[in-house]
């Protein structure tokens, strides 16, 4: 059976402000490299006047996820919530743009749009400062039924979990997609939003998850455990299909008795890490929404976040589909 | 005698909204590949509409010139006027950020920070269409007298004969330099802009400017020749220095009877030409205010300029000063 869409995200709608650091910006200002913290509004602004001169892309994990799906010509939608002020006219002109559907409408009131400062240090990992914003208005009222209903996977990040609303708005699309026989698929995001939100998401994968996205801190984090393979085969007892990354170590895919091991693709030069776990994703779910092996969309998902890690932020700069294409996966 | 700055630059405070196109998207919006065409704010609504997506970064051509400056190291200054909206709180920081001292006032009514929508095609070659918005509010009373006396040289953006104010804040700015013995430098911008500013253009080189920069489509323009050579001849008579700039072919700087040809600087990847002009003046100056060698001044220029095309945006994404000190050029 044919659906509107191949993938509905569920995100948090942000805009990317992008730095470079030194490393010694993040232990002089006590930030966790390659993590993700929530910051309030005060908070944004001192540290955006320490942050050297800075690039704005949209952003998002489950936004950049899908605009990645639509980059390989997949039919994508996405729910999340901007302000109606000039960075959120900047996110809906970029999702739009890059082919995907959104109809959420933006706040006219409250908190400006969402932004993540990103400081990116000379090896290219990612540090991320989140100040939420208008996300926060992002509720049940959101989730528009029928385009749930009408796409082959939800796909939300754990994000999602920090504002109480969005969760809410989260558990109702699962619910809805349960009835229509979607796949219900969720992205672990950060081991820090794991350790916050730990039994909560271990409840919601072992009744509503069908395809987990995570990397290795991720579901060690969530297990509790140390070492990936006993994650592996914990994570095998709960969910149908999971997808783990190891960065620069390649991928894991188990699915029942099936296990593959796939290879992260090298690239010229590692520029920023921004976006690779959610463009992992994004080529993963375009593999496997047309109906190819669950190799084929492990390296999908390889190529893609390489693609993504050669420029600085979280949205392709090519086109994914031609890129494929060119290298025999499409 | 030491100023306060090496450089002040005045001109059109804009943000850069950068997206590639193919080539087909010129010829079917009637765009002139490699120009500036000004647009107002229902043309820029329908052009941004038809771009694919983009990244936001500060831009501006003297704004450019000073940030790059303040990558070299030198202390430098910017005139120009944003409004206080979310993006002009962009061109603000990045701008503060990158180290130059930017006091003039934001506008807290009427129109809207200016943005340049740049289409990139696969040639890395830029087409701009810029929409004014703020920077129509610059004016004379924005010029700070005691920042023009303060600064070795001051540096003009041709494109600031467009809003009008902003050319009576320029005269203004000028008349001020000579006074202080200033070297009161131009640049030409755009040989559209020189083919509608012709004559003051003339008038103000002969009168008021020690230094001229132009490229080649500029500098023939300007006197309406067909050769570059015959434009050599024609502007040694007119100004002090110049310094001439051809794309791959690299430069000309002339001054009384020096004259020298200077390379262009081999680029791995030509990615976008945005801001090449802009930063080879940057790295002119450099040399310039700290007392090098023409050919020397040219050199820098085209390092600063190979450094802005071989990434996105027109500000630049490494140190300057640590670029050059690698090349032994200061």
């Amino acid at each position: 059976m044919t659906t509107r869409f191949d993938v509905l995200g569920i995100g948090n709608a942000i805009v990317d402000v992008i730095s470079p650091v030194k490393d010694s910006f993040l232990t002089d200002n006590n930030l966790v490299k390659g993590s993700m913290q929530l910051i309030d509004g005060v908070q944004a602004q001192r540290l955006y006047d320490l942050m050297g001169p800075a690039t704005e892309v949209s952003g998002g994990s489950a936004a950049n996820t899908v605009a990645g799906l639509a980059s390989f010509g997949n039919k994508a939608a996405f729910f999340g919530k901007v302000k109606s002020d000039q960075l959120g006219k900047v996110f809906r002109h970029d999702i739009s743009a890059s082919g995907v559907s959104f109809e959420t409408p933006g706040a006219n009131m409250g908190a400006e749009t969402a932004r993540c400062l990103i400081l990116v240090t000379p090896d290219g990992e990612r540090t991320m400062n989140t100040y939420l914003g208008a996300c926060i208005e992002f509720g049940p009222d959101d989730i528009d039924e029928a385009t749930v209903r009408d796409s082959k996977v939800i796909y939300m990040e754990g994000y999602l979990w920090d504002p109480e609303q969005a969760k809410l708005a989260f558990l109702k699309a699962a619910e809805i997609a349960r009835e229509a026989e979607r796949d219900v698929s969720l992205s672990l995001s950060d081991s820090f939003c794991v350790d916050r939100h730990r039994s909560s998401f271990l409840e919601l994968i072992r009744r509503d998850v069908d395809i987990l996205f995570a990397n290795e801190d991720e579901i060690k984090s969530l297990y509790q455990v140390e070492s990936f393979d006993e994650a592996l085969q914990a994570v095998r007892k709960d969910c149908k299909l999971a997808a783990l990354t190891r960065s620069g170590a390649g991928s894991v895919v188990v699915s029942d008795d099936e296990v593959h091991v796939v290879e992260a693709r090298k690239v010229e030069k590692l520029v920023d890490t921004t976006g690779a776990g959610d463009l992992y994703a994004a080529g993963f779910f375009a593999g496997y929404t047309n109906g190819k092996g669950l190799a084929q969309c492990a390296q999908l998902g390889a190529l893609a976040a390489s693609e993504i890690i050669s420029h600085i932020g979280a949205r392709p700069q090519e086109s994914l589909k031609d890129l494929a294409s060119k290298n025999g996966l499409l």
